[in-house]
């Protein structure tokens, strides 16, 4: 490639400007003709890959299993259930014509497909012995948005949607949970954030659920990011969609169903957390290239050495830089694009039979003999897993903020980006005002945290109903 | 699952019903709210999955890397290479507003993405260095269709394109054609599909395409059906979209590109294929699943044989039916799903220590000591898998017809369908003729038939440039 290694602006001066020079300048993508949809190039959609066979094999262990809906909804069927359509409805791509010729019926391209997943149900669906359904799909939706950013907004972006449907109120809402749990583990175990589990406001919640469950991180500009939702709808979409069957009593009941999804929104989470002014850092779990061989020239001998680490380091995804560029330019390279560990490889190392491992995220050198290459890469894994999870929820912890009242807390958003927890009303009117006024928004009601509330909602005066996190939010 | 085994068509009575039946009955799909479009259900993408593994391992070994290009294409960019608008426009979805404003410009849904890639090429590449550039992406695409049939024919389908771009035209020649090696080897590895490779004639190439290279198969009925192409652009596509690349002696040169792909059709060409009376019959090698284990009851001691059963066939993709269904249910829903091979546990089998073991294809039955399941399934999947291909292959074989004139060509399309080798003129308009007159199209100038073409063409007074195959096609 004749790409050129940009300057990357420094992420304390300009954070957004940094975000840009990192995706573009680590390869991930490029933007699209049409505003606000990207080009996944191949390093970016290899994270991706990395991403789906993750969560793909936890989905198949809760046997939940996959399909594929269309991506055209009829305008009658998407309009049945009053909230989803108010809350989806102005950023809808609409097909009006095929060719030359118009269209009977106008045709919405999915920004979700609970509709066409709940008139399938309902034909599907008989006795309780046929629950539950449990189903996802891998797809691309489209939800028109004004101002746009790769990976965090886009037009068009790629996710899981999952969609279940169950024979009573609690086994549905398990399952929204048992979910969440897996983006949970997702979340800290594969992309090393550090994320706040709990349900969303009423004014926060998905538009048509009765409950939507959220996972929440923290990027490194304090401001936050949703990185998974789970959405217990009770039976919201089965009355609209005439979703029945015969329960145990041979009564005809109306179905109970879960919606829940994990978008590229996430690669953005790993970039603005983990990343820094050299670069992308990438969890190794979801690194497309895990370890780079550098030699410091190619030849033979390096070369010779090279594969040979390579194939001691089988289970690992494993690359040799052989390109005609220069051996700076291959470090550099190495380091833009996050991959967590470079081993270089120079005559005066294979003197003593050793090469040069260098860790990315804090760029510690170490020298070690050739046969000990796999046993520090296994240490270093882990110690570098351990150390940008903890790097993360340390920013977190210095950005949360436990505030009671309104004063305060547009004090402190005046000097810098918060995680506040507060008591709040729930009211969405009260959440309308805050938003307006400060930007900020809830993020969640957490689970982790004794709901101790007894005064008043931070901003009206009204009696809190329970502590909430707010912040400023991507 | 409620679903009932409703009764199949006779294939040889009616073939096309018999499809439907076969496609709704093995639980493959179930049709969308739009017209023409259709929902996998889980057996229905999980054959799609598999071949989606096979595929994507093939194309990383020719280093050919994933990506994700949008959906939306802009009309003036799509507008601008003018044989392949002509050749796409009447079927292209258009979105002319979102929510309720009208778009400046209107956007088309792919119905393939070469204008995307060919935008994106001309501002990634600058030097011979930087080629080639190997492309793939497994997406969706709309193509409107005015009379559809599930997997063969539907508005929206899955598929994998392809696009790469290279310093000269015979690399990118020779690309295209390795494609078609791998293309070939799926069919007839994966799918048991035995496919005859060749070159579209004029008519039939792809829209903007210089050659377009196919690999063609004939299904039960008689039938032909394409099931992946490979298109060798040169630089028609370079010089619209203005795809230039520093050569090695410092010149600017337009670029050369290919495009192929595979699509959800192939599914299609399995079922008509390889399916009987009963219903589909699956290739081992992409069956969901290639062994159901069935218990005469669902008591203890047979369920334990089974988990043992399962244990020794640890490489297979197996499943025990512990349903609550009768057992001559589940025979017959492994039957109708096309599982290769069944195993029956029974109380009287287990007083031999024996199984007994049931092909789908021919419904022969052995029964086997259970330490010998194992190499009896190894071999019958061999056998199973060279049946399924030397039946599909016979019967090209019978059908396949070499004739010198229109009168015979026309007297035995009355009584059947037939696959003709022609010597053809390769005139678009002899062509039309035919087609407008017998509904049969060209399929391919295959590789591998000595191309002995000294007389006329079949059809019209012109010399015969090669020997074509035609015949009636999905």
């Amino acid at each position: 490639m004749s790409r050129k290694l940009e300057k990357i602006t420094p992420r304390d001066e300009d954070f957004a400007q940094w975000y840009t020079d990192i995706v573009v300048n680590a390869d991930l993508i490029s933007y699209g003709p049409v505003k606000g949809t990207m080009i996944f190039k191949p390093y970016g959609y290899a994270i991706w890959e990395n991403i789906q066979k993750y969560l793909d094999q936890k989905f198949k262990e809760l046997k939940v299993t996959n399909v594929y809906f269309p991506l055209l909804i009829p305008k009658s069927l998407f309009d049945k259930e009053k909230e989803h359509i108010e809350g989806f409805s102005p950023e809808i791509a609409t097909v009006t014509k095929v060719g030359d010729k118009k269209l009977e019926e106008e045709l919405y391209i999915r920004p979700t497909s609970e509709v066409l997943f709940g008139t399938f149900f309902a034909k599907e669906i008989q006795g309780y012995r046929d629950l539950p359904l449990l189903y996802n799909q891998w797809v691309n939706v489209l939800r028109w948005e004004k101002t746009t950013r790769p990976f965090l907004r886009t037009s068009e972006f790629l996710w899981q949607e999952g969609h279940t449907i169950h024979a009573n109120a609690q086994e549905a809402k398990d399952f929204t949970l048992k979910i969440l749990d897996v983006y949970s583990k997702f979340a800290e175990e594969a992309l090393l954030l550090p994320v706040i589990r709990g349900q969303k406001t009423e004014r926060e919640k998905f538009a048509g659920a009765l409950e939507t469950y959220t996972i929440e991180s923290l990027m490194y500009d304090g401001q936050a990011l949703q990185c998974g939702t789970s959405h217990y709808f009770g039976q919201n979409f089965a009355k609209p969609f005439d979703i029945k069957f015969s329960n145990q009593d041979n009564q005809l009941e109306y179905a109970y169903s879960t919606s829940w999804g994990v978008s590229t929104r996430t690669i953005g989470a790993i970039i603005m957390t983990h990343g820094d002014d050299h670069g992308l850092v990438l969890p190794p779990m979801i690194a497309p290239t895990q370890i780079m061989i550098v030699p410091v020239k190619n030849d033979e001998t390096l070369l010779t050495v090279a594969e040979q680490i390579k194939k001691q380091l089988g289970d690992f995804r494993v690359a040799i830089d052989e390109s005609e560029k220069s051996f700076g330019y291959k470090l550099a390279n190495a380091e833009i694009k996050g991959i967590p560990v470079r081993i270089e490889i120079g005559p005066r190392d294979l003197e003593q039979e050793s090469v040069t491992i260098t860790r990315r995220d804090t760029f510690e050198k170490v020298q070690v003999k050739i046969p000990e290459v796999l046993p520090t890469i296994n240490k270093l894994f882990t110690e570098i897993s351990a150390n940008l999870f903890n790097r993360a929820l340390v920013n977190r912890q210095q950005r949360t903020i436990k505030v009671n009242t309104y004063e305060e807390y547009k004090e402190i958003l005046k000097q810098k980006n918060a995680l506040f927890l507060v008591p709040f009303c729930g009211a969405i009117a009260c959440e309308n005002i805050i938003k307006e006024e400060t930007q900020t928004v809830s993020r969640c009601i957490p689970f982790d945290i004794f709901q101790d509330v007894s005064g008043q909602c931070f901003r009206c005066d009204n009696p809190a109903q329970y502590l909430v996190y707010f912040a400023r939010a991507y």
